[in-house]
């Protein structure tokens, strides 16, 4: 399980740094900003729950995850130089790299013994930090608690799917390839056929 | 004062909540991203406090604290749904949740032995930080920075006064209700008669 | 050394507060809010990397360091409102922090044992992440990333210097020094001669 999630967090991480540079390079970013960008966006959220648990850095401790994230990240600006990428062809990496981060967020988080609800929130936290950061940085509104997009909703289902299969015994993982797979979809499903959750409405604006 | 500390912490954070589920609504976001505002905004400050002072995060800690801010935050998205509320009616909560959380903010930190330029801005960050955050994710300028709003000044006010009482002598429970009319009182008196600090003004621009 | 580089730091400290209060001013904030985003700027770099490193945050336990950002803010909020001071005139001292910054961000990454490029990485996290925070807390797209700048590419290459020297037996102040310079001098002549790195591009769009 370990191993696995370890060269799993690496792909994701990878992903994750990709979707950052092709964001940033939309706002005039040069290559070293571009690649902060796409660094900020892969290891972002797994900071931040290292912060709130109080564990060490991940990739402080581990300079792998930092090597991976700048390699991505710098191949991504060069193949977009001289390859024409379709606009979506990136959703999917990302809706992937959401639902790996989520999975591993959680994992880590129950591992470190957190209480069931802060622990899905890790989850949360680890899948989606980076997309935010990404877009505070390049001044947009976070895509992520945007109406239709289901980002939040599919991580936090997910997260709670594998906290309740792991209670009932379901094996470490087969839940967490079946909770992936939850967030995978969701994600999938919102974008294909434009799923929403009620929207905030002010009756009186 | 542990124990009153701890309920009206609870009642901050049900307040900040709901100031941040209200304003992430303008930003059209859905369900689950409205309740996540609103969860950062009810536990940022308290959040940051814990990371620079090294103590553990609140909230993981202790799961109530989370457990209050997710249904503030839903109570409030549905409540909105159907009533219609006065736009300005979130004021008064916002300046009461500020009060409270300066107060707990400053004496958590001289608890902790922090010094009291230290322990006074803790107060302000506990304070403040909720509402930035907010208006980040939402993609505004800081609120709590513009002029004629008074928020970071009475909030510092308000953490000073604190301090001074206590070095005086003055018992923890009288000293923390003053400072805490202290804080919402220039917050209030700021609203109703528009007082401001003086501007900057650069004389060459 | 470490005396050396603990007056260098309350200079580099003063010097980000006072861009930090200028940059706001640009917002229409009042007192309060322009100090605060000045003392953010000042120290928001250090903070990161004493968190990311897990270190104690550098001015909780050194008050000096929030003395010194609070009293540069303060004086350059007065001096603005009298003084005319040339609008290019800040980005001298701006070169000066940046500098000044990453080497000493650097430098306490390695005394930490931090490996070589999460050191560097450090460097660069404590040289801009003040800047980066001043223009979020203005909300702006952060300068920092922005083409034309070489910012961060400054920054990362004086840290790697650093580390370089010091690997091949250079002694700590020299080499400071050199990387120092380093850093300045590709800032200064970013700015004179307009030097970019690669800008992204999308063949598609």
């Amino acid at each position: 399980m370990d191993a696995l999630l370890y060269w799993v967090g690496l792909v994701a991480v990878a992903v994750n740094a990709l979707t950052g540079v092709l964001d940033a390079g939309r706002k005039q970013m040069d290559l070293i900003g571009a690649v902060m960008v796409g660094v900020a966006t892969a290891l972002g959220g797994g900071t931040i729950r290292d912060l709130l648990l109080d564990r060490n850095v991940f990739w402080v401790v581990d300079q792998t995850y930092l090597l991976v994230a700048l390699l991505a990240g710098l191949m991504t600006f060069f193949a977009v130089r001289k390859l024409p990428l379709p606009p979506r062809l990136f959703l999917i990496p990302d809706a992937l790299g959401l639902a790996l981060f989520t999975i591993i967020g959680t994992q880590v988080a129950l591992q470190w013994h957190a209480p069931w609800l802060v622990a899905s929130l890790m989850g949360v936290t680890t899948g989606i930090v980076g997309g935010v950061l990404r877009d505070i940085l390049c001044n947009d509104v976070p895509l992520v608690f945007l109406k239709g997009e289901l980002y939040a909703t599919a991580a936090w289902t997910g997260a709670l799917a594998l906290i309740a299969m792991q209670e009932m015994g379901v094996s470490g993982i087969i839940s967490a390839w079946i909770a992936m797979a939850i967030v995978l979809l969701l994600r999938l499903l919102a974008m294909r056929y434009n799923l929403t959750l009620p929207t905030f409405r002010q009756p009186n604006t």
